[in-house]
């Protein structure tokens, strides 16, 4: 059951040159004054979905149980996709039924999946193309403040649209995943759960290829000496490729989405 | 009556590179601990005193009536240009008297305006570049807590700076209007009300010309299909012009103060 | 003695794209529900400590005596750099041992270094990229709402990593030094002390040269009528190059790092 403690979390692809993230954050202490608004992050990229749901995994778990989420990365506001609930244990969250909250339901099962039907709590009129402020904020401020349960909220909903998590295989000496973001840095992060590799030695050498391209020298370990590509698990448990100073995404030429073996 | 609820919004053009945002939250903090600060943005284009206009109207509203405004494009800082307070119904506002306090003022009558006047609550010395911080942010966390109410502020204020709104017309078959901002998605917000046109139906083709460009087809309606140009009310009530997965700005060549024609 | 108000402010160089911010911001709710935390900036260059150490040293005075630092740029994350705990009076910072916190010990003395030596505070276990998370974010909310004094941190550490801060001269006619950091509108601050100058009357001429090369015209005082460039005392007490309405870094093309010489 869900147990909120006031905190509410917002990941968005609104940027933050234009005020609207601020006015999400007006319609959610127009419900409730004294929620804690926390910045996930808003600069996922414009209407990227998928890169949305990995960053919302991974920041789940970063929070304490009865925080809840909002996640709108939402291009198909203002058409018939669905407003979504999804609670896991410790964390309720609230978007667009279009796979935002999808990794996070994979990642932290048991998930309940409700379709959100309280026209009571939204902010009236809703617009066409804001359901962040006029549906999802004040809905999510109810939530947070634990004026509403998760249960209230609407009926199951049976089918939640889903975002496939790419492939990956890991056989000996070799593994292959695809790029799922890219950070600041340009370290690469790797949908390979490092788990299900080594436990290897540090500085072994690994060799990287970005798809059909040729592999690149590297080594396990946090970052290399020198300029070396370095290969390790990164701090939430994938495989990342990094470069000590410098963007590995640049060196290798690599994106979201890219390819990835690593051959030992 | 003002009756603060201790929540200060800031807007202003200082971004987030710098650490001036958080200094003039340091200011505010050692004035009352405990107001809730909300960043409204701090990307408005550098010194656009016209554009932090335009958003700033916008954020008033989504916030509940006793919020209090920070507001800082201040090109003019370190000459005569005065310090301003504005009451309107529900919310104070305080900035420099360059017009960035104008569109709320039109916007939501009545307005009083007040010239700040109240030495003892800056921070001394006040530097000559960074009234955001030695001025205006103490003065904006006196009166969001309570401490000091915006009629002790200083004398009425007969003749503030103001920005004069962009003219639009609406005859049938054809409105014009200029481009007020450009957000993150590439939408082209116009100064159209939306509801000065229609009702629609939807999916009606409009023509949208940019200057004395050439007409480009476009369909009523939030977001078209495919491709195609749409043009809408967007969610505070101005007319849209967008398309689905792309930039607007950058398909019509289109930037804030672009004449816009809507023909239909 | 650090007498904490349970304010935590943030510096680093991780940007706001990723969740890394809002994931060091779970760790500190997740030990201390209830601390304030304020974003000082989050837009370091990445891994550029110096930038870093100069922010966090006009950032300090700028927020109430009680409030708590974490400053992560931390380009030896995984190696063998150690943490540091930094005693200053009113304030209490942590940060790896790399020298960002050394010119707020410079500019605040006395200064207290201690090597963070408490794992039994840390979020386990600790990754070996992700310090800011792991490490620094549940030590710095431990000591921000006072559950642990600064003292009780880890034992003195008698050689802290210290960056040399860049020299500059002051004679008749003729100052040298350093751009410190260049602002987004594109204002030199100059590692000159504005108070080993003059006074000055305003609009005295005074020529600007950056390294080798040719000198120009500006005048003393908070920016130039029309396009002059402007020399005056910044908001913190350095030299300031500027030009209303314009960049001075690319009028002048000076950069951080770049030598100035000011001749009158």
């Amino acid at each position: 059951m869900f147990r909120p403690d006031r905190t509410l979390v917002l990941l968005t692809d609104f940027g933050t040159a234009d005020p609207y993230v601020a006015e999400v954050k007006g319609a959610v202490l127009s419900v409730v004054p004294d929620v804690r608004i926390v910045d996930g992050t808003h600069e996922v990229p414009p209407q990227d979905v998928r890169t949305g749901a990995f960053w919302l995994a991974r920041l789940v778990p970063a929070f304490p149980v009865g925080t809840m989420f909002l996640a709108v990365v939402d291009p198909g506001v203002g058409t018939l996709r669905r407003p979504a609930l999804l609670e896991v244990p410790g964390h309720c969250l609230v978007g667009p039924d279009n796979g935002i909250l999808s990794w996070v339901a994979a990642a932290h099962p048991p998930a309940a999946w409700r379709l959100l039907d309280r026209p009571d709590l939204v902010r009236a009129p809703v617009s066409r193309t804001f359901h962040g402020r006029d549906l999802f904020g004040p809905v999510a401020a109810a939530l947070a403040s634990g004026r509403v349960a998760p249960g209230d909220c609407g009926p199951t909903l049976p089918d939640p649209v889903v975002i496939p998590f790419p492939p990956a295989s890991v056989a000996p000496g070799c593994a292959r995943g695809e790029v799922l973001a890219v950070d600041r840095f340009g370290n690469l992060i790797v949908g390979i759960p490092a788990d299900t590799l080594g436990p290897f030695p540090e500085g072994m050498p690994v060799a990287v290829r970005i798809g059909a391209g040729r592999g690149h020298a590297a080594a396990w370990g946090p970052y290399g000496a020198g300029t070396t590509l370095s290969v390790h698990e990164d701090s939430s448990g994938w495989v990342e490729v990094a470069v000590r100073g410098a963007s590995a995404s640049r060196v290798l030429r690599a994106t979201a989405g890219s390819k990835v073996t690593l051959r030992w």
